[in-house]
């Protein structure tokens, strides 16, 4: 235990995800010891980036304006959406340059011990995106564990009566794993090899 | 790569020590999508921290006022000295309850790979602390790694002249290790089975 403000600030840092108390302690004294760490500029965008950052209106990525920079983007292919689970699986697949279609972001997997029904998720707004028939292909890319497995199931049903090619990421992801954490290579291999539903 | 304040939020917490750009990205979706992370009070604290925080002038430890909590404790023993490399070690021995001497915070180990020598150090506070003829012992709990070693050796030579008993913290502390790290009892128990020098 420190004093005080010490103790607060490792603490608070103890409540991030990933971060436990040793690690807290080792965050909070890096930034006490160190001069040349900019404690303010951290301390600033903290107290910003709720206020700046919006979701898109149209797919839900994260965004500093209503719509996205993806969406924005006119050299983007409007007929092909792809759909993830998470911002943070926008940034991964962008990361591989193998898609140059559209996002929409649901926002969660189903997830019936987590109490996640279609319901919960950004499903209405991906059927109104496919309404008026620009769209060719939707290609799944929830995360290849139970949920995200059920929640590609249950947009795969929903959309065989549209006239809409439906794809789901190639296997060669580790099956049990998080999208967000595969590997630029594994992930654009995934995208190559997509099947049919 | 995110919009704007994302990727800068991003780039700073990836500027933390043990956070890599994974768990960056992870601790801002965590910021940004958890309404019950009270994000203003952590940016609150990283900006004061640093103003608000200053080092006992007698010990080194961290404190909010000029001397610290326990220096200005009259309950510990004035005549029980446990030299530690670093404020955090100051911590980890508060917890084992073992020890209700004072502290001398050195601020680091010699190290020659480094470029740390003995004057890096607040060693001659050390000896300004022993001149009264107070303290009857002092306790060397630096690091059981190399740089701690030397520092202990160092200092059990410095001290060989003054009537002071001087004492190394027991092995039972895994050697190579950080004295940080260790579990409570261990700890305790290196404290109970301290050897003279």
């Amino acid at each position: 235990m420190y004093d005080g403000i010490v103790q607060e600030l490792i603490d608070e840092l103890g409540r991030l995800p990933g971060i436990g108390p040793k690690s807290a302690q080792r965050i909070a004294f890096h930034i006490l010891q160190t001069p040349t760490f900019d404690v303010s500029r951290l301390s600033q965008l903290l107290g910003e980036v709720r206020e700046r950052v919006k979701f898109c209106e149209i797919c839900g990525n994260v965004s500093e304006q209503e719509r996205c920079a993806i969406c924005r983007d006119p050299r983007r292919n409007p007929e092909i959406i792809c759909v993830v689970e998470d911002a943070k699986d926008v940034s991964a697949i962008e990361r591989t340059r193998e898609f140059r279609g559209l996002y929409h972001v649901l926002g969660g997997a189903i997830s019936p011990i987590g109490g996640v029904g279609p319901d919960d998720l950004r499903i209405a707004q991906l059927m109104q995106r496919l309404a008026d028939g620009t769209v060719q292909e939707v290609i799944l890319a929830t995360n290849p564990n139970l949920e995200g497995e059920a929640t590609a199931a249950y947009l795969s049903r929903l959309l065989t009566t549209m006239q809409i090619t439906v794809s789901r990421l190639a296997s060669g992801l580790p099956v049990g794993g998080d999208l967000e954490y595969a590997d630029e290579v594994t992930l654009g291999r995934a995208f190559e090899g997509r099947r049919r539903l």
